[in-house]
């Protein structure tokens, strides 16, 4: 499929992606440029032909596809050196979980020779690190590739191409509504479960007891969720401004959630509760969940 | 272990309770109440000796051990039968999840000749009904025994060796620190999973989107937790007053939160999302979950 892939930034996804395309044949050569001297000793486990770069040099100025798997805070650094040696036409894109701000980088920085298209894997875990990637990371989740005006369809659908060939089921839709929808399926649920933690850690401050110890009784789910990378949701948080009106609209929802609980409203919290099961439903009828309960593992 | 039990309510935790203890062989004889009929079939599935009873009658007149698995709304009228026909010293307990309302309506209603001491075992699913029960679900999980003025310690301890028998680790303390503790640590994280379930909803329909497509990001093991049993958790809400309290502590962090991303306070932001993973340490160390990751299911 390519000539020269380049990895910048070999973590969880960064390592899933570089595991699925070494099983999968997609590339003759493979670089990586990763600056953590540790993941790079872990990375080395991995057999396969591979070569760590410290610069982006002329060897590999003629790479099919750039991938960046970064923090979104270093992509500025990144881009101006891409800028520097990529040839004309290259095709660059990167996998952060925000778009808006991505798109807008990209649009001012990025040199107009290269072509970025945008990506986000909605695949992850509450680890990180590339000891813990999976070359089936990516199998049957969604990629969203984002959409924008006066885009090279033929490098789209070489994107597409990719993504589906690592296991992903393809979805375009523009940043707007990525972040939109997102703000909701992914970045609300972190933050409820970052707040969730820390009300407990504060909790058992005032009530000087060891309430973490009685945690199967639901705090655990959430101490996963909120055990996840807190460099990758920091960046999250910051970055996607509808997190401010998600937040919002669940206060909202919490201040009658109470009311009802206050006022003591049989028939409308009964409603309240056994609504939710509509939305676990249809979750399982698209298959993003197993049905095999949880009886906490 | 004993001549009879009884069990009135055979759902979810009944009927793992009646698989535990055929299992372990701790009843010559097993009577159960349940008025479900479509329960009882789903129960009839278990090959082993038990009856089933309409009426409390003077054959379980000298039960060894009654246990209520029913909602908490039933209670009341439970008690009034129990009354009528137990005999002087019959020890009964219940599963129920709020404690201080369940301690004050037996002290009321329960007749002095009987003996009640109130169980919680720490242990159930986002599923209800019998067909889901299972003889192992109180292994290696929590069971509190709730401790009150002059009790009767042999009965104290029979109960604790029952618990035992069937996989639990027990522990004791008083129904005001139990409904503390739960509120935490179970009870405000399902209110918390319902109302983003709620949120989500509402998003869709504000958005005009199919949302839930994509809930692989972070939805979908809040909608696990969400499509847990209606009565069963409206009761909880019902009736215990610590939930309010819990309500307004999360909301309090929730509003910091949003400050804290609002003015982009990288530092304090940072802080605030890697102390969660002490809590998630924590629970691995406990052995509350295991530490392989989850990628989705």
């Amino acid at each position: 499929m390519f000539n020269k892939v380049l990895i910048i930034g070999c973590g969880l996804i960064g390592s899933s992606i570089l595991r699925a395309i070494i099983s999968k044949k997609l590339s003759k050569k493979i670089f990586i440029s990763e600056k953590s001297k540790s993941n790079i000793s872990k990375i080395k486990k991995i057999k396969s032909n591979y070569t760590f770069i410290k610069n982006i040099n002329s060897e590999i100025s003629d790479c099919d596809l750039v991938i960046i798997c970064t923090p979104m805070n270093q992509y500025k650094n990144i881009i101006q050196k891409l800028n520097q040696r990529l040839k004309k036409g290259s095709l660059i894109t990167d996998v952060s979980s925000t778009k808006q701000n991505v798109i807008k980088l990209k649009n001012k920085i990025l040199n107009k020779k290269l072509i970025w298209i945008s990506s986000h894997p909605i695949a992850g875990s509450e680890v990180s690190g590339p000891e813990y990637g999976d070359k089936n990371l990516f199998l049957n989740k969604w990629s969203v590739i984002i959409r924008e005006k006066k885009q090279n369809s033929k490098k789209i659908n070489l994107l597409k191409k990719f993504w589906k060939k690592i296991g992903s089921k393809v979805i375009l839709m523009d940043s707007v509504n990525h972040d939109k929808i997102f703000s909701i399926t992914s970045h609300l649920p972190h933050l409820i479960a970052y707040n969730l933690i820390k009300t407990a850690q504060d909790s058992q401050k005032i009530q000087k007891k060891n309430l973490i110890k009685y945690s199967a009784g639901g705090l655990r789910d959430f101490s996963r969720i909120a055990a996840s990378n807190e460099i990758m949701w920091r960046d999250i948080f910051f970055n996607n401004d509808n997190i401010i009106k998600a937040i919002n609209l669940f206060n909202k929802n919490l201040n009658s959630f109470k009311k009802l609980i206050q006022n003591k409203n049989n028939k409308k919290l009964l409603l309240r509760l056994s609504n939710s099961k509509k939305v676990r439903k249809q979750i399982l009828q698209l298959k993003q969940d197993i049905a095999k309960p949880d009886f906490g593992r």
